[in-house]
């Protein structure tokens, strides 16, 4: 394998990635917005993500606007077009699938391969713009094999996986000036005494600090 | 009132504070430094707090060789020592108090007023170097009037307590690159939704990442 494999998320004060999970189904349910367990959701995961949204490289890639029109450039910006121009495919589990499956356009934003580790059979599902789903029922090393880096894109648990068996290389964290309390906390489940971190890089913005670190099994 | 109120503590990547408890006798017990738990929990808070062991400040201020001999200097320690230097008096739980009773050399490493929140009454109790402890009954108000800044010690829920009454100005964590897994987390027990945060400023060695936020209550 000639790449590296990492993750990068973003990450409350407190540890979490997500919000205290809704169904899928309801998430994206326009009879189901008024909800307050969905509104709590959109609320808390809006805070979480508030540093990318206004970033030039995400209007870009969401077309929103002309060509990013009106996107601040910035350390974040840079941050996150490097973290996507270096990925030359992306790993999600199940429930991360099915809750972009209907939160993405048309036209998803990977432009990669996306390998979904899942127990169902499907057949590949191409979308516009280069991103094929290709769905992997045998376990996630057959998705590592890959020329450029590949990023663990989520959840969660598929991110926990791949910690505990020592193949993640490096990952970065984006830390957000916010407080969940509750919902899914990015580092449960690690076996914290298998694994040794170094702190590899930091930059901050006004808005977030990125982490980088690496790391090795012990 | 003239100072801020802050708390200034190091933090694991996964949002503890504090290795998981063990008796505050046990763990400072010459015969019980075998005992497992005491092991992990030496263990664990040493990887914690290993960029300060070696800071020229943290050796001065605990008499380690000769004026701080063999001491590291560069950002680690000039955050250390700078915030040492802003406070007037320092805040902590009966828990801690407890803790650092037997972990304290006889000249205690704080050189101020120090207010313990306790339901014991006992008389103030004075160490050489001009650390005098108050045992404090009455709530926790009372003991931020003072002209210089005032530090919230410990522990976790100490911290959790002020955090909730809004009286916190601003706090630094420095986020430590390790994993605990088990133990005090830092946020539990705050309530997310009365607290605002806002990144303040963000400073990296190649230890560790010191971040300062200030909060407003929502």
């Amino acid at each position: 394998m000639a790449g590296k494999v990492f993750f990068s998320v973003t990450m409350s004060l407190d540890g979490f990635m997500a919000p205290e999970a809704v169904p899928a189904e309801d998430a994206f349910s326009p009879e189901k917005q008024d909800d307050p367990g969905v509104r709590r959701w959109m609320t808390k995961w809006s805070e979480l993500q508030a540093w990318l949204f206004p970033q030039r490289w995400f209007r870009e890639n969401l077309k929103l606007g002309e060509g990013g029109e009106g996107g601040e450039e910035g350390i974040d910006n840079d941050i996150a077009r490097a973290t996507y121009e270096r990925t030359g495919a992306s790993v999600m589990g199940k429930r991360m699938f099915d809750l972009g499956e209907q939160a993405w356009p048309e036209e998803a934003p990977f432009h990669t391969p996306v390998f979904v580790v899942t127990h169902t059979k499907r057949d590949p599902w191409e979308r516009p713009g280069g991103t094929t789903f290709h769905f992997v029922n045998d376990g996630i090393e057959n998705a590592l094999d890959q020329a450029r880096d590949v990023r663990i894109s989520g959840g969660a648990e598929t991110i926990q996986e791949y910690l505990d068996t020592g193949l993640i290389d490096e990952f970065s964290i984006t830390l957000a000036p916010v407080l969940f309390g509750t919902g899914t906390r990015l580092f449960d489940r690690v076996d914290p005494d298998r694994l040794a971190l170094n702190q590899a890089r930091t930059a901050a913005s006004t808005r977030v600090t990125h982490l980088t670190y690496t790391a090795v099994k012990r």
